[in-house]
């Protein structure tokens, strides 16, 4: 049964993951039909936004069904609730690749305002920080899902700059820019939103090692490792 | 035992109901301050939101708790793990009223762009689709829940009217609006995606009741109720 249990849990691990590449790869394409003006490539996203929803579906079925079968103890358990948010915030990142889709479908007829640089630069970081956060889940790495958390402010930077160059640059000087500014202003909060997915997901992995920590190691509280 | 366990889970409703109001009322309370330029009220509910951090905590501790000292079975499980899921959504709507209070400090020290119709309309549609899935929830409504679904395209509709009039009637027109229309556009969006996660939540009530019901009544598989 044990063992059995721990090839089930290798298997939900097998689909997060699964999850978490679709999701960058929605992530990524959503950002390439923003910089190349490519509406079928934007179409491509939005389609495939249902196999995103389908294996949530799945694996929010596999959690609860390890839980109800298996009865897990407290860190194991610990581990499939974790499974459950960050299935959630995968999910929810893929809507965001959508949500840059639609900017990238609206923009599509018009004139480019700008060649891109610091968005597809915010997406690069984006990706990476889910792939970070994704990566330390599996691997119960705290340390590593400490630098996604510090690698937020860097995201906020961009969009930050991506708003302000809009906005100062564009649109305030010339109105008639407003409506291809506002979705690239709107892809860059798309994309930062992204990061703080990353980063909630790198939140409830730290909670859930320590938690482990504290629970399994009660000597542990005295000198908590660096991690 | 039963009866304790009965307890806890009356306890749990109580919480998320709980965290359901508080969240309401900081969004409530952002609109306010956004349409009543008051940077103290803005204020506020930044600083609130700690209280919503730290119930959302304990609301899942609670449900792991009861998960790991009781492994209910079916039906109660898969209430403890929507409420797992609800309690994210809601942690959420808190922090997209920090969001719009943030617009709120934005604009503070700004000339008014126009009095606010559309964006309290939109906040009391979100705030009202909220406390609806939580009732559904509390009460296993799948109807209620319904109701929910059926109520965002109107947060969508109020959402664009917003936007176009931001974009089309002032930021094309005169562009030195730029920087007092966008947090107001910014502000539409954080309010219909409250909306949206009032949608979501009543999704997973909706999964949540028909599983129930598919589980526990195979014979309602063939005349399934019109809720």
């Amino acid at each position: 049964m044990e063992r059995h249990f721990d090839e089930e849990l290798r298997e939900l691990k097998g689909a997060v993951m699964r999850l978490a590449s679709l999701a960058r790869q929605a992530l990524m394409k959503a950002v390439e039909s923003l910089k190349d003006r490519d509406p079928a490539a934007a179409r491509g996203v939005v389609d495939g936004d249902a196999a995103l929803d389908a294996l949530e579906l799945e694996i929010d079925e596999k959690c609860l069904d390890l839980i109800a079968r298996h009865q897990p103890m407290a860190r194991d358990l610990r581990f499939i609730t974790t499974a459950i948010k960050l299935n959630a915030e995968l999910e929810r990142i893929g809507d965001l690749a959508v949500d840059v889709a639609q900017r990238a479908l609206e923009l599509a007829g018009k004139p480019l305002l700008k060649p891109l640089v610091d968005i597809p630069r915010l997406a690069e970081l984006a990706a990476r920080m889910t792939g970070e956060a994704t990566e330390a889940f599996i691997n119960g790495d705290a340390e590593l899902a400490r630098r996604v958390v510090l690698s937020d402010p860097a995201a906020d930077a961009l969009k930050r700059a991506v708003e302000k160059e809009l906005i100062e640059d564009y649109m305030m000087k010339d109105g008639s820019t407003a409506d291809r500014a506002v979705p690239l202003l709107l892809a860059a909060r798309h994309l930062e939103r992204v990061a703080d997915h990353a980063v909630s997901m790198a939140e409830d992995i730290i909670y859930m090692v320590d938690a482990r920590v504290v629970r399994h190691h009660p000597e542990a509280l005295g000198q908590r490792p660096e991690e």
